[in-house]
């Protein structure tokens, strides 16, 4: 049978189930990646589930959130994290490595590998002929434990590239194109595969924007063929042993095709507060513009930085605008000394940070009150940059530096320089990533005060009964649940503390609603969950006593949280029913034992005294992860 | 009459008074400058003022300490600052154009000028023959509106240099040397005048690295004279025409006289809490090191950056050390790109932050609980780096740098490089420092939400009635009184919020104490109120009510800052009378009309039935400003 890209590296992945989409299949993990953020609190998880040494081929521990350090909490788990990683077989990425994406593309992804990586944004490393999937901390520790990772079987989605990008529009505005189409739930369950004419004109780097950037799709993944621009870029990287050529069988099947016209592109922004609601720049010129910066897992490569540097110089940035640059590895910021593109950063007024996902995740410059700031991130929710009144806009490098030097928002087509980019042979260093401790039992587990035990659920009892805690609108983000940010990010180790933080843009006090009514369940609306990976927004409902989620639809890496650590998710039959439910209505959730045969329950009001049927978004093998108050218990109980 | 350097340029400014140790005078100030930590309540001060454009030769506000952004408190307070200053006709450097001090020596200071900075690190100018003061905001507001500045005469100490610093042993030593001989409260009223051959071994940038920290010693100021060497120093920074040579006369006398025999120095460390506790480094060498931070406004300069990176050339950090490196100013960033010293150290495994205080303010970078951090800072104060529990030690950069690859203190003497360093011009680039507008009348004052209207005190009464409601040990510090760090620098423009976080580590909920009790007095040991020159130090307590400070001595600027907000400072005249006051005693100190004419007053302490004997520490000049209920009103009242 013909394959397509994606169904040939998963077939040759399946340890259990069967490829047919929609159907859940356990696939053989050979890489994993952890950040900081999410990291300490996976690695807990692996020590929970007493694994010597990890069984993947590859892993590495990267730090790249938590480094603004303000208080010992960060410097704490960084090392916490060197010393696990140390005796447990993981390579450790220090900070000012890099950012976990843009290291692993450089120096890690493999052509027909799988990656599962505890940060929704690991898809980058799939512009190499990887699939490289964002999960939650435990999947990726039980990943490592050799568990293997259970996923619906994707559908499949051509996205056929024809034409030529023109000077000035880049693969930033392929992806905002896509978003614009599909939306940020548009891709729940699916793949999306780039075929055709078009790839040639995409560099590895350009390819990495667009597979991370997928991820706001709500996809499994993104994937780029690895062709002869993928064995040029590994050639560059010196790493040719890992590189081979991978694409679809000629007249493989798709289940669905999406055919954008490269040459029809403009340059493009995600206007305030989501990555799908884009706009040409043409439509928002001229607004005043008061913060931009270059920077992130989706736009922080070297080609990226350069075009933004042949944008900047010789000019000076507007006195109104405050630019800050962060490249996105070591290897970058080396080459970007060695082009002379760093000293015209400076020139031109750019505040150069470090190596790190900084401003992206709220760590830092946040912009003033009501400001416009321009971004080459991947998100844009509300809040999430640290100020509420911000509107943040998402565009290319090119946009990004051709508005810094106008002051307003600015088409990068007018402006934009065609500069031969040196192709020369990267600085390659790897001497900030430590190899796992040849001698692991001597290694002793450094845990700083901050670094609380992992709270544990009980196993679920035959009913549930508690109050509709909080009743949320559609697109409910990760960082609505458990924000990011300078202020909380600190306490990702420390879960009671973080449980004080959750929905606070949402409701007030919500944690100690949840306490006066001994937990709840949380009504919500369409793609519960989208976001971040971080598997702090279900354990941190689960600390307060959270049962169950009632939505009208999830998003994939969430979903698999809440079964993770034992919360219920169900969708509505029939969405109308949203309707009838107001906070505080007091739920009953009957006969759960029921799971184990059918998916179908029932949901009574009690205090409306009505009922409406719902449906347990579960598989028949997570049944017994929610029986045991999810999977930690499980696999404990197993051994 | 012959007169020493520090008489000079003192004399030819004084507007008011008699040239005569502990007698007061009012300068004139000829320079003012801000950073926007103080700088915001500065300015506010200055606009309650009414003026219009200020009255200095030159005045800069510039953006150093609250640069990491963790919400929008910090964009708001650089967007008003920068509005601000294009008004009143001072020139604003933007964030990441580097240290207060640093650019401001680079670019500013001048031989035989007077500076006055709300900083009190602005004696590092003097390094250039000026005289250069830190004050509280409101002084500076006041030197802009072009009332001068109070202080007592000082008196002058002659430090002599004589021989030659060995290869490893550098300005720091020098200043750690003279730290252990005088301590912490040796300076109070005094000049530090360098004078004698070994002036010869020291560029500015050392030189700068004195009178830098001659504020730990809690001097007025500590002064170089202008000689070849500095004439060097203003070609290569294309200001000859700045440039004088200024020295004392031939045969002038001095009050004191220290001598520094630069061949027996060694390299040392001020050893956690206090910059006095210096031990040379072979006593203390071999411990272990978990971070290294080289920067801040002592250690930030062109050849500390060159010396470090002599060291970490071609080596590797220790795999247990954090090492941050954050340069002094762009000129020096842009320099250590064009040397290849930044490479160097990004080689090495440095993190490379922005060009500003960073972690000196625990402005992030914390180190993990219990480390040891080696930092090239001036302060080493409990807390003060966000961890607690860390042990800090301040080191010069070589010693920093040596540390950093061992993993362990060590002395540099045993690793130190003998590199001939580059001194070809600079680069020179002030594109990052605005002038002022040229029609200040359009200029539109921008004034987020966090920036809250300035508290006044009250008119004081004739007796104060109050409890002590807290009594304090020796050296508090203006960072125990009002904290700096990550989490409490926001808010330095909204008083109310400062004031919860007042004497945080030393005593639990103090505002509330005050609050409860209808404000209070402050008992305190001896030097209280040393270190940073914060006014938030008098203000904070100002807002919850404190009507007197009674300790055995004050630091300088505390002092003054204490009355510029009209709280009554009083000293013990028989000091062991301390220990017959205990926490929350009730107090009072009557017939505060006598102040007009004697210092003398009498002190009952109600709880016990006793009384004591105490000294108000003010001139003749402050009765009517600590009458008026401080300095702005004062000054509104005479307008």
């Amino acid at each position: 049978m013909k394959k397509n890209l994606t169904q040939k590296i998963l077939d040759s992945h399946i340890l259990e189930g069967t490829a047919k989409a929609g159907e859940p299949v356990v696939i053989r993990i050979d890489q994993t990646l952890t950040q900081d953020a999410t990291g300490t609190m996976a690695y807990m998880q692996l020590e929970a589930m007493g694994v010597d040494q990890v069984k993947t081929d590859l892993s590495v521990s990267y730090v790249d959130h938590n480094t603004l350090q303000s208080g010992f909490m960060n410097a704490d788990d960084h090392a916490y994290l060197q010393s696990v990683a140390a005796k447990h077989g993981i390579h450790y990425s220090k900070a000012g490595n890099g950012i976990c994406h843009q290291v692993h593309l450089e120096r890690f992804a493999k052509p027909g590998s799988t990656l599962l990586g505890s940060d929704s944004h690991t898809p980058t490393s799939s512009a190499v002929g990887a699939i490289a999937i964002g999960a939650g901390g435990l999947d990726v520790a039980k990943a490592m434990a050799g568990i293997g990772y259970s996923i619906p079987y994707p559908q499949v989605v051509e996205v056929r590239l024809t034409g030529h990008l023109q000077p000035g529009v880049s693969a930033k505005d392929v992806i905002l194109e896509l978003l614009k189409r599909r939306t940020v739930k548009g891709g729940v369950g699916k793949v999306f595969e780039y075929t055709g004419e078009g790839l040639k004109d995409l560099s590895v780097y350009q390819r990495a924007t667009i597979t991370n950037m997928g991820a706001e799709l709500g996809a499994t993944t993104s994937v780029f063929p690895s062709d002869e621009i993928t064995r040029e870029f590994f050639e560059r990287q010196n790493r040719l042993e890992d590189f081979m050529e991978l694409k679809a069988d000629e007249g493989a099947e798709y289940d669905d095709v999406e055919i954008i016209d490269l040459s029809a592109l403009k340059p493009a922004a995600a206007c305030p507060n989501s990555p799908d609601a884009v706009r040409d720049i043409e439509e928002i010129a001229g607004q005043k513009v008061d913060q931009v910066a270059i920077g992130s897992c989706t736009n922080s490569g070297y080609e990226d930085m350069m075009k933004a540097a042949a944008i900047l110089k010789d000019k000076k940035i507007a006195p109104g605008v405050s630019l800050v640059i962060s490249p996105g590895s070591r290897q970058v910021f080396m080459k970007l000394m060695e082009t002379g593109a760093l000293q015209t950063f400076v020139k031109a007024g750019a505040r150069i940070l470090e190596c790190t996902c900084g401003p992206c995740i709220g760590m830092g410059q946040s912009p003033k009150s009501d400001a416009v700031s321009l971004r080459t991130f991947n998100r844009n929710f509300y809040g999430r940059s640290g100020t509420n009144s911000a509107g943040v806009y998402l565009v290319s490098p090119e946009t990004a530096a051709a508005s810094a030097v106008a002051g307003v928002i600015t088409d990068p087509r007018d402006v934009v320089v065609d500069e031969e980019m040196e192709k020369e042979p990267v600085f390659i260093d790897d001497s900030m990533i430590y190899a796992p401790s040849e001698n692991p039992e001597e290694v002793e587990i450094i845990r700083g005060p901050n670094i609380k035990p992992l709270p544990v659920n009980e196993p679920m009892q035959d009913e549930i009964v508690r109050k509709a805690v909080i009743k949320l609108p559609d697109n409910i983000t990760t960082d609505h649940i458990a924000p990011a940010g300078a202020e909380v990010l600190p306490y990702r180790s420390n879960i009671e503390k973080l449980s004080t933080f959750v929905f606070r843009n949402n409701k007030e006090h919500f944690d100690e609603v949840c306490k006066a009514n001994g937990g709840g369940i949380i009504v919500a609306g369409e793609n519960y969950g989208q976001g971040s990976s971080r598997e702090h927004a279900a354990l941190a409902p689960m600390y307060l006593g959270i049962k169950a989620v009632l939505a009208k639809s999830f998003a994939r890496i969430h979903l698999a949280n809440l079964i993770n650590f034992g919360i219920l998710p169900l969708t509505f039959v029939n969405s109308d029913d949203y309707d009838r439910i107001d906070e505080m209505d007091e739920l009953r959730i009957p006969n759960l034992k029921s799971l184990e045969s059918t998916t179908d329950l029932v949901l009574e009001n009690l205090t409306k005294g009505e009922s409406y049927p719902v449906k347990a978004m579960i598989y028949e093998k997570d049944v017994p992860v929610l029986q045991a108050g999810g999977m930690l218990n499980y696999i404990k109980a197993m051994q």
